[in-house]
């Protein structure tokens, strides 16, 4: 039952274990891109709305978040301003509006919310991450096997292992419809019927296709000779028959040997099947698909015509987007490894000694720990003991007017219930020690 | 001029170097914040219309950016959404929401960005960074204590030595209106008034206050305690006629004792002319100002009453925060040490052998280097070298038909110039020294 304090429709509250594994993931993901020298860029969270209707059509458009003009234009109910709807418009203003100071090629990564007015539901919500990988100005297919190794990289820098990259290039589809004789007014819709392979069964494409128009005959051969089992070398024969099919297959292979020294064999495969539903693509593409998961977890290819498309520079492009969001359900809610909120609980035990209490916390910090001492109201030890073992807390500092008169301060493990004296002097010694035998 | 090409008015987009800078800083804050024990939340970018508006006025609701309804319901021209004003209504909420799922006290930090349609200017934006540090349902002292401290820590992590904590409490504030005889009706107007000087001049002040309606003998009197060279001891002794004055003085002695020990007493000072300006505030009250920068860097204090007030539960609350976006400008460019896009360029001088350039910048990144190939078109050395040294390579690593007969890699220092050959087996070794003698 949602109630008026939860969060609206789509978004979600991120506290702090959930919060952690984030950025946690976000920052293992900053570190592999920079280690490509991918560099990040953060556009602002809404565009004028000029800059972003219109681009992905009609649908995408109704799933805008338009933001109301203020002050006195605020009654005539029009927007002036939209928030992101995903980072590659962005990308195209900022190839736009920086042009030459930005490097050639312009290698940049982008983390952050995007917005959607989608139907909420399990694994989509209406405020979500994207990560993108883009290179910007290379037509080269170096720079194709670059994003795809970042990808992968990234993916196992994260901790996954059984996951696939499936390999395609769109030429070999357009070279496909060509040996099938598609007529090329079918061709976009039989592209995306294809498409629904991996969803669809073999016979409901079938449908599908024949009820676009095409022959009984020829989508049954097709489909055949997508789902063979040895639909590949099947395909790659075929291809033969058509130069956009064998340029395709050459795009496919080169992709194949330059990332072949990263991932390894079992993890990539030519998969002549996997179509791509955006039309903006223009050479590989590539799904990544994870055991277990429906669809995709991430997914990219060339688009070289399309940040002119979208406003910016005719720049030939490549990118990879990582779906975070689902591949953070794939990972352990601990992966972050934070243990409890503090390392070091310091009870205050006597009014006149808080700030005795609250500088032992101080030595604690310097020693490289989380401390903290009781804000509570009970002066009781064994209530702050409590609160030291809900806060996750290994150590306790105890330090009452005995400890004051010999200098020194109780020191208790609250994993062993063992306890000691330690001279004041010592203690960040001491914890430093202590924290350096429980890491170990 | 602005073109079609830059951000919205008052936003800005953070390339590389910018985006470095803030990741470094809010990395820094995150790591204080957590060493006393504070956790993260991170709540939506938006929030339904209701829990937003009429939580501060008039004036603040004007400055909500709302969100148009969607569908159907979009010609309606309604708002049902709004994009987050500051971090404090959605900590309400979540402590209204999440309730004894929360630890108590509920210690927790928020770094985001907030929206205001403020008219921009120097250094004030409508999307910039808040950075707030709150403790909710502890009513001590020490937590007032703590968060201080977090606040002065995160400064000097930060790089910042010359800044000065103003510290006062409101009990102070009152007690000088009882012992100044201020009509109550006047008090809230008064403190108003008196919370500009350090902008205006006392004439200015004095003028102020008696049009505001207090007599002109009383307006000098104020002025002038709360100005003269001795103010604070002056007010220490007047306060003795005011048992609410004596209760702030208290508080404001509290708080220097326990932060004593943490924040170098040239750092912080009793300050009775400083009054926040939010009524909000209910304990001790706090700002910081760094020399050379007009207006506080930030500020803080205690408000019991605000989370019930903004729809919360009815919990104590103390906090600060920390003027993040201007704390920025006053550090140096270079502050996160990022040196060039990458260390290690991998000319591509052969198409051939272009799948071992890749794996040669594969080698670099496994010895902790940021390394890439050449991603253009030019087949030639000296171009490609002119990319290495634009990205700040430190280092080339040169593979052609005589390094691959030799089964070697050229090495490169474009510090130097110096060149020499590397077994491939031993690049990885060799970059890693390299890399390690410099940074030594």
């Amino acid at each position: 039952m949602p109630t008026q304090f939860d969060p609206p429709s789509g978004t979600r509250d991120f506290l702090a274990a959930e919060y952690e594994k984030r950025e946690w993931a976000f920052g293992e993901l900053r570190s592999i891109f920079r280690s490509y020298g991918f560099e990040p860029l953060q556009t602002p969270s809404f565009e004028r709305i000029g800059i972003l209707l219109g681009k992905y059509g009609d649908e995408a458009d109704k799933l805008v978040f338009k933001i109301l003009r203020r002050g006195e234009h605020e009654a005539s109910g029009e927007a002036d301003l939209a928030l992101r709807y995903d980072m590659t418009v962005p990308l195209a203003r900022v190839a736009a509006a920086y042009g030459s100071q930005l490097p050639t090629p312009y290698k940049r990564y982008a983390i952050g919310p995007v917005w959607r007015a989608d139907r909420p539901g399990r694994g989509r919500f209406r405020e979500f991450t994207q990560c993108d990988v883009d290179t910007l100005g290379s037509g080269s297919l170096l720079a194709d096997a670059e994003v795809l190794c970042v990808h992968h990289d990234a993916m196992v820098r994260l901790g996954l292992r059984d996951f696939k990259i499936l390999l395609n290039a769109r030429q070999v589809l357009f070279g496909l419809l060509e040996v099938f004789s598609v007529p090329a007014e079918l061709g976009d819709s039989v592209l995306i019927s294809l498409d629904k392979l991996d969803k669809l069964s073999p016979a409901a494409v079938i449908d599908e296709l024949t009820g676009r128009g095409l022959s009984a005959e020829t989508a049954t051969e097709l489909v055949g000779a997508m789902t063979a089992p040895d639909a590949t070398d099947r395909i790659r024969t075929m291809l033969k028959g058509s130069d956009t099919g064998m340029a395709g297959l050459d795009q496919v292979d080169a992709v194949l040997n330059l990332a072949g020294g990263q991932i390894p064999a079992e993890r990539i495969a030519f998969t002549p099947r996997m179509v791509r539903g955006l039309s903006y693509y223009t050479g590989p593409i590539w799904e990544l698909a994870a055991s277990g998961v429906p669809g995709s977890i991430g997914s990219g290819g060339r688009y070289d015509g399309l940040i002119a498309q979208l406003g910016g520079p005719d720049l030939p492009g490549t990118g990879t987007s990582i779906g975070i969001e689902r591949v953070l359900m794939l990972l352990p809610d601990d992966v972050a490894g934070v243990r409890g909120r503090i390392d070091v609980a310091v009870p205050v035990l006597d009014a006149d000694l808080a700030a005795q209490s609250f500088g032992l916390a101080a030595v604690a910090r310097e020693a490289g720990l989380r401390a903290s001492v009781y804000l509570g109201s009970s002066g009781k030890l064994g209530k702050q003991l409590k609160w030291a073992s809900d806060s996750g807390a290994r150590w306790c500092l105890i330090y009452g007017p005995a400890e004051q008169a010999a200098g020194s301060v109780t020191v208790r493990d609250l994993a062993s219930a063992e306890q000691g004296a330690v001279a004041i002097g010592e203690l960040e010694s001491h914890l430093r020690a202590a924290a350096s035998s429980r890491n170990a």
